[in-house]
């Protein structure tokens, strides 16, 4: 079998710099994984989805270290403060100390457990993402975002934790459930809308080989994003400014997420929705016209994407959105798009015309 | 009544920088209090204990504010990961944004935990320590240092997350119980052993004006322990080097706390003992003589401080000296006296002398 060599791409955080490595057959690379886990000690915090298919490959390849595994239920209704205390559990069992490595086997739900335990841990360790979805390759596993839901909001909790790697392998992929690989696609299509006008034309013209897996399509796909995201990253960790571009769609998805329940939308299912309703309300404001709506409304529907929202009343969405860590003394901040290819952020939106668009997607039609 | 002016240090961290103002009845003086709590949102977590006697007359100073409070249960066994799920349905219930403040008002329990909650709560929002102990006044409110504990150790989870200021009221040290005054002692005779045997020797003659509550020999005690503990956590944040110094003791005294369990005794008593420990090993290993050691047991005693270890035994003391944080790459460094008012940090003592102090210390008589 033909496969392209890795690309590394380098996140550039100072002294927290670090290397994302995207390829095929990564996972159990004995070279690669050493290269980023220098510790002698590690726990592998995987899923009871993703474990059985990939811990034993991960654990053999990291010859001559002392590994624990730890798989933890499978879904985000699991990123709980409950949850999270299981990880911690494992830590203090196996004894690591502030020399050790936690290493993140699976989705966004996963990394951002496992990644937060590593910020915790004794103040902070080590952690490496080898992320096994499109979601968390393109947008999760980096960036330093880690944390928990809370009944009140999602990731309402957590820290911001940079990994020492991120070790992407594409094969894992073949694993995945088509509807988690459509969701992973929404934040692929998110960056295209927000930052790269050019890069959203590729993904129109490879959505299929995306979905049937073509790995050269997806190796470019994922390395896209990464740039794209690493770029915005390295700018602005602690998203004081441009980062939020990065939340396009979010603040109206994390609204249905959280009406629904957890587990019921997929997250990229529900940011697909709220980058809709984010363009709607751009349209009202004159920024985009009716065709770029209907372009992205096309490339959601051939992505296999959601773009109706659920009903569950304008005033409740309104509600759901107002405790979003996004609001800034009690202004709702929003992400829009000046133009297809270009996020802006801002709360210098007309209330009426917000209020339009929570109704046409969030109301029953009469 | 006649009162110093207080007194502010400045604890120098780039843009982390910030204020600790030392003074009586500073709890309800809204000047001071307006000029650090800057949000518009907070809320004061306190305990069962502190908050009835003070809670109302802080919140009251806050004028302008939308403040609401907290009590937690009183006690280091309260320190857990549930109870910090409590401030988490706090913070949301008040639905607090990213600009809100939390305000802890009590010991260091509740320090640490209002600090980590803060650290963690949409990923990080400002807090301020008004402590109300000894040992929160001239540590654990000092520094940065937030987390809770877990039953495999004192500690194990938590951040780096620096106040915006710390305001402490030396007033409130009079409702304060005897036992506890006298364990805050132990850190401030710590910081005298091992920086500044000047300072130690000033406590020596101060020890009973101390204990009576003389405000003026508090303030300076309070003043001076911050500033060397200021200066020691602005070299070296993060405790990668110096900054474990301030650890004197504190490897034998997690020992004692872990082994009699959180509660029984006070976290200044088991440093107390911790401090002499480290003091004998250094003895033993030529760096203090007999009369040094004989010095620190006296002072220790006219504080009203335990000079003996519960007998737990010195295999059980090593084993949970060994799930401690300051254990690097499985050898376990600790803070030993290269004189008085000078520590050292070493793994290089002989291994017998360690045991021998151990057994003295925590092996029962024959």
């Amino acid at each position: 079998m033909m496969r392209d060599a890795p690309a590394t791409l380098r996140i550039e955080l100072a002294e927290r710099s670090y290397g994302i490595v995207i390829g095929e057959g990564l996972l159990d690379d004995a070279d690669i994984l050493t290269r980023y886990v220098t510790a002698r000690d590690a726990l592998v915090v995987t899923n009871v989805t993703v474990g059985p298919l990939y811990a034993e490959r991960l654990v053999e390849a990291l010859t001559g270290k002392r590994v624990r595994t730890l798989a933890l239920p499978d879904g985000e209704q699991y990123k709980t403060l409950d949850v999270l205390g299981r990880v911690f559990d494992a830590l203090v069992e196996a004894r690591l100390n502030r020399d050790a490595c936690v290493i993140a086997l699976g989705g966004g739900v996963v990394g951002d457990m496992a990644g937060f335990a590593a910020a915790c841990y004794q103040r902070g360790i080590d952690f490496v993402q080898v992320p096994t979805t499109l979601l968390a390759q393109v947008d999760s596993a980096v960036g330093g975002k880690t944390g928990i839901n809370h009944a009140g909001g999602k990731n309402l909790i957590g820290a911001f934790h940079q990994p020492r790697a991120v070790i992407s392998d594409l094969a894992t992929l073949r694993s995945l459930p088509p509807r988690e690989l459509r969701a992973g696609l929404a934040e692929v299509i998110k960056y295209g809308l927000v930052d790269d006008a050019e890069f959203l034309a590729w993904i129109e013209r490879h959505v299929e080989a995306l979905l049937a897996l073509d790995m050269q399509a997806l190796g470019y796909a994922v390395r896209r994003s990464c740039e794209i995201k690493a770029r915005i990253v390295a700018a602005d960790e602690h998203e004081h400014g441009q980062r939020a571009l990065l939340n396009l769609g979010h603040t109206f998805g994390h609204a249905i997420e959280t009406a629904t329940g957890y587990g019921e939308w997929l997250h990229g299912e529900a940011v697909a929705v709220g980058m809709l309703l984010a363009a709607d309300l751009s349209q009202r404001m004159g920024f985009l016209d009716a065709k770029d709506l209907e372009r992205i409304r096309i490339l959601l529907r051939r992505a296999g994407l959601p773009d109706t929202a659920p009903r569950i009343g304008a005033t409740h969405a309104f509600e759901l959105m107002g405790m979003d860590k996004k609001v800034l003394q009690g202004r709702i901040r929003l992400v829009l798009l000046s133009r297809l290819g270009a996020g802006m952020i801002s709360g210098d939106y007309p209330a009426d015309a917000l209020q339009e668009t929570l109704r046409t997607y969030f109301e029953a039609a009469a």
